[in-house]
């Protein structure tokens, strides 16, 4: 069963793996949201398939404590109130850890069918699965769609086509024969298993629970690990379907369900820790706060930790033409998700004696300027503003754009707008406020959130300088740069390389620095604090396994 | 220049690479110490090179505290008296990391091209590695010969092999072009740059200086690190000319020597820990103790850390026709190097009993006899014999061997033979020793040297869950077993899959356990407590460089 489903996906698997080795353009999913792909009542479907969630217990068989729970609010206003069967920790991990062996034994190619056919499945529920994005984390339909649906598909494909690459580079046998001179060769046969190395743990965050869960889930899974999803109390519901998906087709392969197991908790009662430190669990993916992420590196000694944690990302204005090309590009960047990306610039270094536009001198208030009207003109229109802001994901976020203002003056305020459609809730466009660049301690960490400092530096070589300190002190994912002069982006590059940060140079287009596709764009590096891997690159899923050999 | 390197080692590399993926058998280099090879004067040349070093302060031009320091005594009687500079930490590490830049510009090519020189040069200097080794670690010169020259070249080569293909995986460089329906298409250019962690630590151990060091060392050049070789203060002379051979191929290249430098120290006064937690070292390779790779894997936070530890290697002996075959080849097993083997077994698992041979039942005490006389028999000749056995590399062995021997009956006991060559050097044959199954805590941890344990179980089941015991608690390298029932033989795979351990099966020809072969055999697997990682696999290189993206 999992062969056929191996012979069924093989094409794509290819053209996948073909794809992260030439990195051009490639996704295995459609993004766009449209009737002729997804089918006419698609769109509707998915709705009642999402409103069929609500104020239910979702139902999933696997080991549990009896009780319920679920504390999911809606950031758009629709109350959700869905109940998760709690997990009994210990008797969880025995049944995903029970579940391996049968999964180790249907082979690399088997599990590779498995895994592409869940994907498969999770993109016909695209639509069901946008909605529940949406309505966890706020983010508005498109993106949910996009960065929820097809996109975080992508990155699980992705990481299916690195791992099944991985364990392809040995053979299941081989034969080992040295010449002896006169005498008989020697002879061997030899068989090479690739073994998961047990329970993996993955950890979703409350922002983006598919775009950065998948990677984890599907690198353990094609290895031959069990995966316990624990998702963030928040944003539950879109894991919770995806588990849902998973058994569903182990099932059909006849494979134990329980190899993936939704294992949910609340914010006041936290369970990560416990599953963390389990002795079975060999593997931890986790997105979110940088805290805890170094919390699980630090105590998770029988694990290999995998984390992405909190960064400064950074934008360097030098001397360049087309101003307006930068406003466009950056007003995008900062209002998409009310900047609530983990990849969202946060500190704009521009010198404070300005930039040189054409010949002539813009000052440093000028640039600023730009910037914060191309934002103010970009947002004022109010239904098409809401459908790139999306909604703010919690409280905590709005006290924090808050705090920001305090830190120096205030360019352009943040400002409240009514959600057409759903009411009472209000959308909060990014605030933009002006720091001097010698103030380092005011910038040099993350305030996720709506928030852009203009930081006035002494010339670009500063930026560069105060980029460096602040990324090779507190991480960052991304790094924009806009300059004419190529001595200058050669400057640059290289020191983008030794902050171990990737770059985004002159963007001026439809490509924002905050976006990365996958099978061309690394995410992350693994070189600095705001993440100790890249997805997806060979590190990631080359030790999720161990081969195993056997000789006679 | 390095690039020239490149194209004059080039037809090597890619067979090293075929080699990594086809497993059957291939070397780089020849293992034989035969004139035809290595030329007809290469072995006086070698005896003299060797010689020229003794009495002398190894000249290595470096950053140094001032002082030399030394400490090497020569297990076969030969006095080293040999001093080397002693370090300074923190230039050393400043040079270090200076000389990184260069190394990563002249691109993954070049650096495969530098590599592949220094290989060659090794290569050539092979028997005064090999005098160096014998006379450091107390190997034997034959094996000194191979395990230190040849074998640990082509150790070295699959490093570089398995670096050089991670770091093709993908391009230098990428189009990307994402097709807007009516609108222009988006277009990016993409930039890769593998970018090494930072200092990588090689530490080396008293044995097989070379064998176990060049992995670490060339995993880390090749994926564009610089690396302080730290070796082992009693077996320094074989890596101290190995870094003066990397340093003299860098300078040619036009490179900064120190890119790798020598750190000598004492047993009284050891710098590991210094240079290990050092904030610039993001690599750690080891191997040695488990109490002291522990040590360096809880400790050493911000560097990657491969170590191989301790193990309890077993064999686990079933119903086989051929005894004779299972004592010749347990014989040589057993006494190649005096069992100074990180893959000797040590735990021999029989059943109580006894076994089935031909048809008869051949009770315990008989097969630990047949295997106690076959290690008689094959050390009686003392040429020979030391020739197999070599010397006991230091004094704590000896007394290892007398606490052994407390522990049960001993069914073979150690013998000293004279060295007919070395006047007042005394060999050591294997002890055996027999011990009831049943306490396990007199077996369960490594007494490494030639010590033996013949274990009596309940039956072929009890000994393979004492296997597992036993490995999965306190890890191993190697697994033999001898069996003729197929059934059996499946179960011994699965529990060995289980337990993390590499499994031979059956060997009674010219194929030892405790052999491994680069390109076809894991050494360790990383996944039981004897090893953190596997020479050589992909996750062995690939946490030894991150990629970097530029695009625009």
């Amino acid at each position: 069963m999992s062969l056929e489903l191996f012979e069924r996906h093989r094409e794509k698997l290819d053209q996948a793996c073909e794809a992260s080795h030439s990195r051009g353009y490639w996704s295995g999913y459609k993004e766009m949201p449209s009737p002729r792909v997804y089918g006419e009542t698609a769109q509707d479907d998915g709705i009642k398939a999402f409103q069929s969630h609500l104020g239910k217990t979702f139902e999933i068989d696997q080991p549990t404590s009896g009780g319920t729970l679920g504390v999911e609010e809606g950031p758009f206003g629709v109350e959700l109130n869905v109940q998760y069967p709690a997990p009994d920790v210990e008797a969880m991990m025995a049944a995903a850890k029970a579940a391996m062996p049968a999964w180790r034994k249907i082979g690399r190619q088997g599990r590779a069918g498995v895994c592409m056919e869940i994907l498969e499945r999770l993109n016909a529920k695209s639509f069901e699965l946008a909605f529940s994005v949406m309505h966890t984390t706020g983010q508005a339909f498109m993106m949910a769609f996009q960065a929820g649906g097809a996109h975080a598909q992508d990155r699980g494909l992705e990481a299916v086509a690195y791992g099944y690459e991985e364990q392809m580079r040995h053979p299941k046998t081989a034969a080992w024969v040295k010449a002896q001179g006169k005498n008989d060769p020697l002879e061997m046969t030899k068989k090479y298993t690739a073994v998961g190395r047990g329970v993996s743990l993955m950890v979703g965050c409350a922002t983006f629970p598919t775009w950065n869960g998948y990677p984890g889930l599907f690198a353990s899974l094609i290895t031959g690990n069990a995966v316990i999803v624990k998702p963030h109390p928040r944003a539950v519901l879109p894991l919770a379907i995806t588990v849902r998906v998973v058994r569903e087709v182990l099932v059909e392969a006849g494979l134990d369900p329980n190899l993936v197991c939704l294992a949910v908790d609340t914010l006041e009662a936290p369970i990560t820790k416990e599953f963390a430190t389990h002795a079975d669990t060999k593997i931890v993916d986790f997105t979110g706060s940088s805290e805890f992420g170094n919390w699980l590196e630090d105590n998770c000694k029988q694990a290999q930790v995998y984390t992405e944690k909190a960064g400064v990302n950074a934008i360097i204005i030098d001397d360049f033409d087309d101003v307006k090309g930068i406003s466009r590009n950056l007003s995008f960047t900062f209002s998409l998700y009310s900047g609530q990306m983990c990849t969202t610039p946060q500190n704009v270094f521009i010198p404070r004696d300005g930039i040189d536009v054409n010949g002539e001198n813009m000052s440093f208030d000028d640039v600023a300027k730009a910037i914060a009207t191309g934002v103010e003109k970009f947002l004022s229109v109010p239904e098409r503003a809401v459908e790139v802001l999306g909604s703010i994901q919690n409280k905590g976020i709005l006290d924090r754009i808050e705090e920001a203002k305090k830190l120096g003056d205030v360019v352009l305020d943040t400002t409240q707008i009514d959600h057409p459609m759903f009411k009472g809730i209000q959308c909060h466009t990014p605030v933009i406020v002006k720091i001097d660049g010698a103030d380092i301690e005011k910038y040099s960490e993350e305030l996720f959130g709506p928030i852009v400092f203009v930081i006035a530096t002494d010339s670009t070589q500063d930026s560069i300088e105060k980029m460096k300190t602040t990324i090779c002190e507190n991480g960052a994912i991304t790094l924009g740069l806009y300059s004419k002069n190529e001595e200058m982006i050669e400057a640059v590059e290289e020191a983008a390389l030794e902050a171990g940060v990737n770059l985004s140079i002159n963007l001026t287009g439809g490509v924002f620095v905050n976006q990365s596709a996958a099978f061309s764009d690394f995410h992350a590096t693994g070189a600095n604090p705001a993440a100790n891997a890249a997805l997806t690159d060979g590190n990631f899923v080359s030790g999720r396994f161990r081969v195993m050999q056997s000789r006679r």
